[in-house]
């Protein structure tokens, strides 16, 4: 992408709505721009880091075996009133009516919707297990919305459903979906704890929420040091497995990690006092086992292999999508600007031509820009007529990982400069060899 | 994807809301759910069809110039307002209340909205031209919603906006939407004709619709029948070349085609007889040139090269991305099901096994389904435990474009069937010629 064929407007002041870091350089770096209280617009910029999170969390979901749907983001109020919710729950939800003066919400959750959805068509054990999940936009009227993209009202989230046989069958779709989640946020360059957390309106007595450390997080948070060094990695897990499955779930959920709501001093002076840790987190997904709630209240039922009508066993599993962009800049970031981890940043590489409108050097920019194309690598290829420190400053505050720039003194040498925006390392090399390193970072991402 | 594994709830009876064919087998193969009045869920097979047409409409998008952004569902009343349209617009319109009284709206189109963005962001020439595009869920409060996808309530809609200098320039941008929609349509399988149309709502004076010829059009159409022959096929167009990009226009517009709206019996008369067509059609998309309506109403100006404040050009251009689904499907079926164009479908290619559980059988699919795999091509492959004329109805309703059949009799002579939804042709080959065939099929598309 040509900048001067985009759509960036970076702002050069701090706004001063936004009180913490992940907010002020979303407005800074043109990522979002705020339509109403906690209401967004995703400017280019933002859209790109929106995609490639739902991209990761697809690819996750679908490697562990759930299955894709999606559901409007207008309930009727009267499958709410099924499960006694559309009373229980306050002033959060939205309730609308139409023109026929139906009585209708926008749905901050879809428990009853796909609850519906299954019973409509499905009867028999045969067709279990089943996890259908879908990414789509929610709404929670926040009473004071703040924060940016972190507490808005409009908010993008992927969640998914279990229904199972038994409860054996619902408990390995709960380890499931931990260990899936683990993977999506290391993929992103996360470190999110599972923690024992309280269910909410969600109901149910077993759920984790994930947790990233961050000095603006909303939770307090009680955990020991050791399990934010446990690490995933690139181990394959079989999720078919329940064996393999449950072991990594009690490898990240055996050492003290708890929120505020389920703290309990108690088991937590036992944690050696050099890894307790009292700090605070950003909420980043969420999973519940709840049983039978909803699938009795709804008559989700099915036939057993012994004939009998029985209610499915249920779960429901959550990841804030849009939240999760603030929490990684959060985690991410430095006085300049943000730091994208390599797994979502809106573009691999920025190229910064240094002297535009010369013909040499414009030359050697579109050629770097075209050999990186090859590899697959689409570049933020800065060719506005700018001086060099303004779009050096452009490309901190915007945080690509990785800078190539290009001016007339390294290209007589037959250079260009290869900068880290993490460490703010430079290295001069070839514009061959540029293009090798930085497909080479991106080779298995 | 194993059918054992999928959820694909097919109807073996004709539901008896359907009217039309395309509402009918949408329920029939299980790609949506109706959840209210015109307001659907869309179960897999349906959201993987949903997903192709997206990726379609941005491709085509990106490939003209066009910027992807991402605005929100709900906007604020006063922005209508802003335009005059927050009372204009009738009961179509969902106004909403929040928890603090503030009047919203679920957006039926963006034109204020995106025209506030610019406005926020954008002061000098030097940023234009600029054409912002989104695929996002809107919201028509239809009196009657009917025909399922085809006039919902809640409906995926792909809006663009362009913002320039001069008149010249938007017109440039307006034949610019029309050739990359004659090439989107294209992709889909469909002959969409652009009509000359009135422009509703939206305001403005050059508009075209475009249709595609259906019995069960909404719309009433006249046309010189050559108008269908024309394609753009695979030539190339540079969309910066504006005599080329109206060379094409002209090519697709000389002919008589228009919309009841715009019907002028005179000129009609005019078209040789034999070629005169009087049929319906369904709307896919349409663009507008409204010039300055917006901008000058909510203050979206740029200073000019000569330094002078002036309103922006503009104008919005819509595809119905849920809407085509329908479209498609009026426009290619038979009476066993629906037959999908290959740009379009959800799976490339069914494998049916004809005798599930046999060893020899399940491992010949089992290598048909990786050999194709290999080739980058997702085959839904049924492996239940079913009767073949039940596997076969299957197939013939979900409308996969390519079968390839499995048997244990084919096996010992060393063959599989490759048999055409759209022509019940069938031949023998090996699998791995068969899998060549699929592939070489779908290398283009």
């Amino acid at each position: 992408m040509r900048l001067s064929r985009y759509f960036l407007p970076v702002l050069k002041e701090d706004p001063k709505e936004a009180q913490i870091v992940s907010h002020r350089y979303m407005l800074r770096a043109g990522m979002i721009k705020q339509q109403s209280a906690g209401i967004y617009s995703w400017l280019p910029l933002g859209l790109r880091v929106l995609n490639r999170i739902q991209q990761i969390v697809n690819e996750e979901q679908i490697r562990a075996g759930h299955v894709p749907v999606l559901m409007p983001t207008l309930q009727s109020a009267d499958l709410w009133r099924e499960s006694g919710r559309y009373d229980a729950y306050g002033p959060e939800m939205l309730r609308i009516k139409d023109r026929h003066d139906r009585e209708m919400l926008y749905g901050p959750t879809n428990e009853e919707m796909i609850t519906d959805m299954f019973r409509a068509h499905v009867s028999s054990y045969k067709s279990l297990p089943l996890t259908l999940y879908q990414i789509q936009w929610k709404f929670r009227d926040e009473m004071r919305p703040r924060f940016g993209v972190m507490r808005g009202r409009e908010f993008l989230m992927k969640d998914g459903y279990n229904f199972d046989l038994t409860k054996e069958d619902a408990l390995h779709a709960y380890n499931r979906h931990m260990v899936s989640y683990l993977r999506t946020y290391e993929r992103m360059g996360l470190t999110a704890i599972p923690m024992r957390a309280d269910s909410g309106p969600i109901g149910g007595e077993d759920t984790h929420e994930f947790l990233v450390l961050a000095q603006t997080g909303e939770s307090e948070v009680f955990y020991d040091a050791r399990v934010t060094e446990l690490k995933l990695g690139d181990r394959s897990v079989d999720y078919d497995n329940r064996e393999e499955v449950k072991a990594v779930c009690d490898e990240f959920t055996t050492l003290y990690a708890r929120t505020d709501e389920t703290h309990d001093e108690g088991i937590f002076a036992e944690v050696p006092e050099e890894h307790r840790r009292v700090a605070r987190g950003i909420e980043v997904g969420q999973i519940f086992y709840f049983g039978t709630k909803y699938s009795e209240a709804m008559g989700a039922t099915v036939v057993s292999p012994e004939g009998k009508q029985i209610p499915v066993e249920m779960g429901s599993h959550g990841i804030g999508v849009s939240r999760l962009i603030g929490a990684i800049i959060e985690a991410s970031h430095d006085d300049k600007g943000i730091i994208w981890p390599e797994g979502v940043t809106p573009f691999p590489v920025g190229i910064v031509n240094l002297k535009q409108g010369d013909a040499a050097t414009d030359a050697a920019c579109d050629a770097l820009y075209k050999g990186l194309a090859a590899k697959g690598l689409e570049a933020l290829y800065d060719d506005r007529d700018e001086r060099a420190g303004a779009k050096f400053a452009t490309m901190d505050l915007i945080g690509l990982p990785w800078r190539i720039t290009v001016g007339p003194r390294g290209l007589a040498n037959g250079v260009v400069e290869v900068t880290s925006r993490r460490t703010g390392l430079s290295e001069e090399m070839s514009a061959e060899a540029a293009i090798a390193k930085i497909a080479a970072i991106y080779e298995n991402i």
